[in-house]
């Protein structure tokens, strides 16, 4: 298995470099090169010998129960790897680059015409996979256990129809009061001052830098090659800078997950995160429970002005705190408040069913995205760079993966009202700009787990209670009532 | 093949981020990363079905002279390949990176006993691949013929037995002159300008930038994925900038190459550079026989001196063509003149045939060293990191490569002196800073050609001669004379 990780590995590393520093040309080969390791790391981890070898212990009695579910769970992987073909999976390794490249020249041309026909194939291929796979009741519930082992649509539908209404009622009293100011946000802040307060307020979260490096690419990302080598990377808006500052807070939430994961367990199921929606929890819960908490700012607010004298002169703490946490709907997920951000997901997600179970095509696309942007969140979509173009998750092949997002913030949630209720000390060392015992705490129920249990049962254990959207809702209320005046 | 060139190049991005961008903790599971790409394609070059397609493609009547070239070479490189056994790749892979960093850590401590017990396993299994790989006369010709096909020891003493006397006369001659004043090299150039000289004379040079891209190292090298993306490195001294700009020139002559090889060829041998001569004389032709040039420094010292106004204030392109080609024996190869270069290569090159063949141990290393750098240099070691740990290459078990070097040298006037026969306007053109029509006719000529044969028959079919160091040595008594005054 360390050999297989081996080969993943290597891949990573090809697309970290390929988002990072990979010079035009190269694109063609480089895609070619990911499909080759995609195919061999497919190859090593269905070879006959490694069922049988995993029979066999299957069988064993004397296991530790970490052992055993680092057998069962490599056996679940291994069955459902069985099920591609080599040739299935290089010809979608190679869909997607095709497709990531045509996404990327839409995106020039500001036009989804330019997508439509490599979305097209990518989209017959995943209908393929999802066959492939097997589902029950709908495709999507088999692209759906990819990122999310256990969940299906019921589960989704009945979470989002539950939550939608409640948070529907709260933007719209929040619509009728007086909006707060976040003007501040968009001045002149010089790119290398961006990079060095970027780079500075991730020491302070405790990303390990000797395990682990920042670089800059078009769209931020995480990445790990292992614990000991996990790359995170920003971009920067020189006329905004919040886009970077909470870019690096969620990035370095990632990372401080897979730099907590097991050493000893380096290509084993324990090694590994729980799920996508798990990973995204890690990630929220620093860039908003945490990054968007006043008691966070009062520590580090200073220190941002230190960095930008002149353009937060006047502004004081609380001003900065709830200029931040601003609620406007908005066209762009990734610059959407914490509220709204789930009707984009919810968007996506309805589409997403809809284009597996054929009821609507990929010619569709913008229009179906125009007119429910609209529906949703009265927003007038300008353009299809800022419309259905706006997230490279689909040129990824990564239908599915949306709902993670919604997760990973109820999760968020849930866990960091724990951990406030465990750790009494939290809110005095918050504004101290001290997080370690937060991070202890993580690392200690959740990082240091791996991919012991599904997300489900992991929450279950750690907050003593199944996943709950209240604690979501009650966060929210909580800070919008008071920003607000509700 | 192409299948194959994708593991060995996507280990060549792996083995690119080790000198860039790995942070420091990652080393480990990189190294496990690399073997298991180098098994792996190390498995793939010996399976029984490549075998026998290749032995059905030798036997086919139909083939184009670059066809049959091709299946050839591979049958060739399948075979030796064949030789050893998975064990050993993954076994000499790891003790290389095991060796590298106990070669790193030695030079921190300044000390080669950190690094002896290691470099001592290593050598132990170049022995050991000299024995499965065969040889005649000596073990050295086993590890030689990976980097330069048909080369021996016999022609290789016979051509340093013709030479160094030559050279040790020229050099008695130069030391009874006025030494050539080159104080100007040291002084302070600031990091951020070296840098932007440094890229704006790689361009000039005509390297693709979007094929290719140039970072910092701890030891500048050159690295290519295909000939749509190669990399160069370099480093920067504050105190001295001959360093960096020679290293960039250096590396571009080597990328030019590689960024000129064939594309459709990409993976098959006629894809591959010549041999590791012929690679030298490319980045050598450009550093030396260009790049010390007074007619290049014509175009360039006027840019030069605009990046750096107050440090070359004084200083005429006279002097600077002179101080810039200042013969001095020095203990540092890489900072070695033109002249006493090939002694550094010679003492390395009897150190490791007699390591190879027994007659001294890993324990003599820094005695040898030291006492052949008096008897054939006059110099006094200060210390093991100034003496025989200057260099990498046997840390990555690159025994029999330093030949290279000195031939590269001897092709490079050899090229040089017939494309400037060939190539009338060539002088006027240097002197505007135009090195296009020399490019083109090194592409034509070497470029273009990949490893369709041996260094020998390159040489023969590009000059009309076999490799003649008359041409080195007229080439530097042609230099020093006039520098000299000899």
């Amino acid at each position: 298995m360390r050999f297989i990780a081996d080969v993943k590995n290597a891949n990573a590393v090809l697309q970290w470099d390929q988002e990072t520093y990979l010079p035009a040309k190269g694109a063609g080969l480089r895609g070619q090169q990911i499909s080759t390791l995609s195919e061999i790391s497919h190859r090593l981890l269905s070879e006959e010998e490694l069922g049988n070898i995993l029979q066999e212990l299957l069988s064993k009695g004397d296991l530790s129960p970490q052992q055993r579910r680092n057998i069962e769970r490599t056996n679940e992987d291994y069955l459902k790897n069985k099920k591609y073909t080599s040739e299935f999976v290089r010809k979608l390794s190679e869909q997607i680059n095709k497709a990531f490249h045509s996404w990327i020249e839409s995106r020039k041309q500001n036009s989804f015409s330019v997508y439509e026909k490599d979305l097209h194939a990518l989209l017959q291929l995943k209908k393929q996979e999802a066959d492939i796979l097997g589902y029950q009741v709908h495709p999507y519930n088999a692209l759906l256990d990819e990122f999310e082992k256990g969940a299906t649509i019921e589960l989704l539908d009945s979470t989002f129809h539950n939550l939608l209404p409640t948070l529907k009622d709260i933007l719209d009293r929040i619509l009728k009061q007086p909006q707060v100011d976040n003007s501040f946000v968009k001045q002149s802040f010089p790119k290398q001052k961006q990079w060095e307060w970027g780079m500075e307020l991730i020491r302070h979260l405790n990303f390990d830098f000797a395990a682990g490096r920042q670089d800059i690419s078009e769209h931020p990302f995480s990445v790990s090659f292992n614990r000991n080598d996990v790359r995170i990377t920003t971009r920067i808006d020189e006329n905004d800078f919040s886009n970077m500052t909470w870019s690096c807070i969620h990035e370095t939430g990632h990372a401080l997950y897979e730099q907590g994961l097991p050493e000893e367990q380096y290509g084993l199921p324990l090694g590994e995160a729980c799920s996508y929606s798990i990973h995204e929890s890690q990630s929220r819960l620093w860039e908003n429970n945490v990054g968007r908490s006043k008691k966070f700012w009062q520590f580090y607010f200073p220190i941002l002005c230190g960095y930008f004298p002149a353009q937060l002169e006047n502004i004081t703490l609380d001003q900065f705190y709830k200029g931040l946490n601003q609620v406007n709907p908005s066209a762009i997920r990734t610059e959407a408040d914490e509220l709204t951000y789930h009707f984009h997901v919810y968007i996506r997600y309805e589409l997403e069913k809809k284009l597996l179970d054929g009821s609507i095509s990929s010619h569709d696309i913008p229009a179906y995205w125009n007119e429910n942007y609209k529906k949703f969140l009265d927003v007038d979509v300008p353009d299809d760079r800022r419309g259905c173009l706006q997230d490279v998750h689909w040129s990824h092949g990564s239908f599915g993966y949306f709902p993670t997002y919604s997760l990973g913030s109820f999760y968020a949630a849930q866990f960091y009202q724990t951990a406030k209720e465990q750790l009494k000390e939290l809110d005095g060392e918050m504004e101290n700009g001290n997080t370690s015992s937060l991070l202890s705490w993580l690392r200690q129920n959740i990082h240091s787990k791996g991919r012991f249990c599904t997300s489900e049962d992991l929450c279950n254990h750690v907050t003593g209670k199944r996943l709950d959207v209240n604690y979501f809702i009650n966060y929210l209320l909580d800070k919008y009532v008071s920003i607000y005046n509700l």
